[in-house]
């Protein structure tokens, strides 16, 4: 639904400033995964300002990215006025880059309620999330909660945060957050009902933020405000934000304070966090084989070619991910996929960087 | 040692009219196998003609292909006449290749023993080789033999013919040509001491080649006898050639002749016939992998890359070839490498001419 002009603004915060090594050989430095269409035929960034229409108008959504990638976002998001394209002086977690969100927005807009989002997760039945951060933007301006976004474990997944939850219904109160679980714990988060994984989307007023951050994490607004009061010359932004601690959001206010709730989302949600999360969205042959580009995969099964220019042959293959770039091919284990981080620190040592 | 020039020259003919499917992507239509270094720094054919000096002289050597072929073989070969190139208007098999040789070859000298060569086979030991050869054309200049040569076999290949023989030393009489055998068969021909691979090379005077073939095979012979009494019109030979039967010597001749001799090889040899076969040429590391180019192997085992001009990445991977050509790709298990043949199949069945 649009908004009532009414009310104070809805303010849309997408962090893009992400490098998704995890994506090489397709994702670079200079194209991190969200400039890509890992899903989809849009980038997962286009696709995440696509779903906000028509609940956030352009005027009041933000992009957080660092220099070497605030152009190209410009240039994939036209739509966007260019000063909403916020560029952090460096990457040093979400912490700080929302606090400077915050301070960069206050200085144009002086009241609002804003959702922060990241720009390379999936999302589908955009409706539905609409629908959801309707929920959580009405639940923080009548309360002033933080409110964060809880997913239904669909696995007992190790990788990710966990949020511990009591009551029922569309907005529930956080019993604790808990950190990257071994796998039976994760197994009796799964089964308990109660734990929804933190996918670090969040939805509070810019007054409420402000008064918490001030509360629990002061060091991450001082700096910035001092820098505002001097001018906000762009050129002294690099020293204020070089003094703000490298921290998550989640550490650094999230687990400190007393107003957060939880909405449960109703849409289906992933990461895309690697090669393989990447290849469950592609329809499968009769024999598990799934092809983006051209291939031809004779005996072989449960393959994924993420293809280029080029014709991939497989023969006696199985379970193994495919992906090939101009300069570069990887070939990958389905199961080994945490591996790439290896191959580009190795190549990060070889001073490869024309390859990273 | 070279050759006394009393006695009748010493000719090399080289079948070099193959195409090497199985070595798809790096072998085409255009750029069959012995074009390749599949082996070493030189192409399979380059190394060919290098070990036969300075047995055989250059303007005795001659290499039969086919008109697509000729002009690359020449670049390949300046030290070669350019005549020495002899062209088949189309590939029929070894029986019409080395009739046509003959016929050409008497065109130009009277008298000589020819010895029957692969390009692009791998043949290690070099004197060694030509020791065989010096032996193999002593026998036939002697006693007017086919001389053949038996590889003493390393495993139960059911890929080869094999050649039963009897008697001792360095020339044996054959008992036997046999066929491709099952396995249980040809682990009781490496079992025996008596069974040899038929590598396809062979040693015969010119004027006992004619004689044999004009008694077990004249089909052969009359329609380019006839070509050339009709004065060897170089547009006529298309059609005298299509006359021929499209057969092997092994089959048209050598199983037939009872003039075969065998002597057993004293040089290291191989067909490198598949991806495998050439990579088991490669030194490996501590995890027996072996690369040429550039790649990163994580967690892998037993591979093998052929690379080419990008980076190759490997993680969690065992037991694959990986050949990286500039428009085509290919994983292969080192098992199923037939299967390469099989990909080669399906692009011809789809036009992809591009590609082949």
């Amino acid at each position: 639904m649009p908004q009532d002009p009414n009310r104070a603004r809805n303010i849309a915060v997408i962090m893009a400033g992400g490098r998704g090594t995890r994506f090489w050989p397709r994702s670079r430095t200079l194209r991190p995964k969200q400039f890509l269409a890992m899903v989809g035929d849009r980038t997962l960034l286009n696709q995440t300002v696509d779903r906000l229409d028509p609940l956030f108008r352009p005027e009041d959504t933000y992009i957080v990215t660092t220099a070497d990638l605030a152009e190209a976002t410009r240039c994939l998001l036209p739509e966007l006025p260019r000063e909403n394209v916020l560029v952090e002086p460096e990457g040093r977690n979400t912490a700080p880059c929302l606090a400077l969100a915050l301070v960069e927005i206050e200085r144009r807009t002086p009241e609002g309620v804003m959702a922060v989002l990241s720009a390379d997760h999936w999302i589908a039945d955009a409706a539905a999330f609409r629908s959801d951060l309707g929920t959580a933007m009405d639940h923080a301006r009548a309360t002033g909660a933080l409110v964060t976004f809880g997913i239904r474990p669909t696995h007992p997944e190790t990788g990710y945060g966990y949020i511990e939850t009591q009551g029922e219904g569309a907005i529930r109160s956080v019993t604790a957050f808990r950190e990257k679980p071994p796998l039976e714990t994760a197994l009796a988060y799964v089964a308990s009902g109660r734990h929804f994984w933190n996918a670090g989307m969040f939805v509070w007023t810019l007054q409420d933020f402000r008064a918490e951050l001030q509360r629990h994490a002061p060091d991450l607004l001082t700096p910035l405000d001092a820098w505002r009061q001097a001018g906000a010359d762009p050129a002294g932004l690099a020293a204020a934000y070089a003094c703000l601690p490298k921290t998550s959001i989640d550490y650094a206010l999230m687990e400190k304070s007393d107003r957060v709730a939880v909405v449960p989302a109703s849409f289906p949600w992933s990461d895309v966090g690697s090669w393989p999360a990447a290849a469950a969205f592609l329809e499968r042959d009769g024999e598990g084989n799934a092809v983006k580009g051209e291939a031809v995969l004779v005996d072989s099964r449960n393959c994924t070619v993420f293809g280029g220019a080029r014709l991939v042959a497989g023969v006696g293959l199985d379970d193994l991910i495919i992906v090939d770039e101009p300069d570069a091919l990887l070939v990958c284990h389905r199961d080994r996929a945490q591996g790439v981080k290896a191959v580009v620190d190795r190549l990060q040592a070889e001073g490869r960087s024309d390859l990273l």
